[in-house]
């Protein structure tokens, strides 16, 4: 039997959990919102965060009553900091999905997105969803491997910012500088979105393996 | 005289007012790379943010070990732990100022700045050194009223940015679009980082008052 103290943990692991599948829904349904010019789906991803920010509020009052109670140390310790650490990580991951709900809301009844740009942005869409379940699982298992597969993704993500950028700058964009503006910052959404995936990631092979990558390689280029 | 926790948590304050010193100093530095095209001084900010990195991963070092050492409750708990959110805060307006002479060394030797914008951005530049050496009193003092006050900067931020988008916006802008994506990523750039520093004086408010505004309404519209 678990005692208290890891019952606890658990506990807390389940709303981290539970925290990526809300977040892993909002940019899922604000890709859909923003390609699909949806106002009603927009709305209901703008209205869901105030979920994702109460259940961080919740996470973190408590773990610091975890603290104060068991007083835990070393291992322990870290595991309660670090989940603090990763639920502020995916609370904003849901403010990014919001963030791109609030561009589709904006320039509805038209889509912000100009359709040479549709599958990329679609594709970030895929990405942002695959990489968040898999910081879930990461999260659920302690799941080193698919940690590092998770990894891989936010390269396929940095590689799609890219390609935006390259559209937008390859000196032939005719599409006007507000779809250009609109591009360059819903695609700096969706690759700051699985910047934290991956820092999330990172936090839970820190406390595997005591090794943790710095996030200063993560948000290095965005042009 | 003071125990040994206080005196431990006066050393983090104190760290943490440091972090505002670099952080205000990279914006600063960082603004004059940007409308001067200035390539060694793009260079010195993008190296010292290393340097705030590494005083944020001390203060959290320091701020574990003394969660482990002290097992501090109630409102030495939170202290402790509130410190860490601001170091997280600080840190990433760090990485927000190394972002916007990192767009400075790409354009060079040309401004990526057009002169239309110049005296927008400097303003910019000039709201991110005030409100960060806030943030720096807000900390040393526990200084409420400053808080207040640099909420009011901060809306003047949120003109600004908002400023920027009209002139991009309006239908009239014809300096190209890779002047348009930079002038986008800029001030978003300096958008978030007064964010940040309202967060951190935020916190303080907190620990003060017990009372918290949450970040909700403070990246809520980009456009």
């Amino acid at each position: 039997m678990r005692d208290s103290f890891h019952e606890d943990l658990d506990k807390i692991s389940e709303q981290l959990v539970e925290m990526t599948r809300l977040a892993g829904s909002a940019m899922s349904r604000a890709t859909t919102a923003l390609l699909d010019a949806d106002l009603k789906m927009a709305e209901s991803v703008i209205a869901a965060d105030e979920k994702i920010d109460a259940l961080r509020q919740e996470l973190d009052e408590r773990s610091i009553d975890l603290l104060a109670r068991q007083q835990p140390v070393a291992t322990d310790l870290r595991m309660v900091v670090t989940a603090m650490r990763m639920s502020s990580d995916l609370e904003r991951m849901g403010d990014l999905a919001r963030h791109v709900a609030k561009v589709a809301r904006l320039r509805y009844p038209d889509s912000a997105i100009h359709p040479v740009m549709r599958s990329t942005v679609l594709e970030m869409g895929q990405v942002a969803e695959r990489i968040v379940a898999k910081a879930g699982s990461v999260i659920a298992g302690k799941d080193i491997a698919t940690a590092l597969a998770l990894e891989r993704d936010d390269d396929e993500m940095d590689r799609l910012h890219r390609d935006i950028f390259n559209m937008l700058m390859d000196g032939e964009w005719k599409y006007g500088t507000e779809a250009a503006v609109d591009a360059t910052l819903v695609s700096r959404y969706y690759e700051r979105f699985a910047d934290h995936a991956v820092s999330v990631a990172r936090r839970v092979v820190y406390l595997v393996t005591g090794e943790y990558r710095s996030e200063g390689d993560l948000d290095g280029e965005e042009l």
